[in-house]
């Protein structure tokens, strides 16, 4: 069984991330990335599903020893990808979805540049806006927020692989794309540079 | 409407070129590049549809004038893939298939990057001898030439974008596999990189 494919898949709010991301895995070849943290489990959180809940000094030791692909600290707790857990899912020829920021992808790529980076997108900024106004759920200054935050995101867009424009949120048409680039992927050359190899045996 | 894509695929015999680009064809979305040559037309044979059939003089002019893809001399004759009429395909939208070998596709590839370089296979070099000798059509000689041939092609597929495994030279898989790349081609960032601007309308 040939590994499966690392994806990266960020997008600004609006972006309708969440439902493409249940699309994938609703196909059963796709498998969510759950991340580890230092912060203390809510009422209802469960190990291993929510998060992986560890102590600061087992995620600082994960650092040390390079097993975190990304990692991040807000409001003085820790969140990373744990590597470990995302071969254990590669080497079962699943692909692993990460969703996580720009800043992360990047760190990510560093250390595993097989790992595709795909950057979801409204299909323009407007939309966009429209979209978060009519959610209805955060205050204006939120809203302005996470709009001025695209703008900073899409600067520093360079180090990914793709662009998917998703014109109908509630539309699969955005997860049949990515499903297109995972099965591109798989015959491009790079992953099959042993071709005159496999072909002939030798 | 975006650029079509220029995509050269290439493969030994037995592969089933024939039959995958038939199912491309069938799709609407793309166009069979239709090679220049300096032989004569043999009957039968319509000047645009099987050939542009075209004088040395303007052959070789076309050649000094780099509108040539690509070009071969075979026999005293001159064979090879007119760049104006590629153009012309691609900028209406549709996708261009030139089914050329190893070494025009180089020669393509150095003078328009942006074209796909796919290398169709059989799935194993035991299946493609088995398919060359049960269609019966040709002699032991040619044969062994045919075999011996895709194993120098092989040894210089580096500069391939991908390799795609034709199972069943009968079924379509291997067509919808070519469209997941063309699909996927559409949304890389290399094709996208005007994302902020077109994004922002900047």
């Amino acid at each position: 069984m040939s590994k499966g494919l690392m994806l990266i898949i960020s997008g600004p709010a609006g972006s309708g991330k969440g439902t493409v991301n249940a699309h994938l895995l609703g196909t059963g070849d796709f498998v969510y990335s759950v991340s580890a943290t230092t912060r203390a489990p809510r009422p209802g959180e469960r190990n291993g599903v929510n998060y992986h809940f560890i102590s600061k000094e087992e995620f600082l030791s994960r650092i040390a020893s390079g097993d975190m692909l990304e990692y991040t600290e807000y409001c003085g707790n820790f969140y990373g990808t744990p590597k470990k857990e995302a071969e254990a899912v590669l080497d079962s020829g699943k692909n692993l979805i990460l969703e996580i920021e720009i800043d992360g992808a990047h760190q990510v790529k560093e250390k595993y540049p097989d790992a595709i980076l795909i950057m979801l997108l409204p299909p323009s900024f407007s939309v966009q806006e429209h979209r978060l106004r009519t959610r209805g759920t955060e205050t204006e200054d939120k809203i302005l927020a996470r709009l001025e935050r695209t703008r900073e995101e899409l600067s520093d867009v360079s180090s990914y692989d793709y662009v998917v424009y998703n014109h109908d949120s509630k539309d699969k048409e955005a997860a049949e794309q990515i499903l297109s680039i995972v099965s591109a992927e798989k015959c491009s050359l790079r992953r099959n540079a042993e071709v005159r190899k496999k072909y002939f045996g030798e």
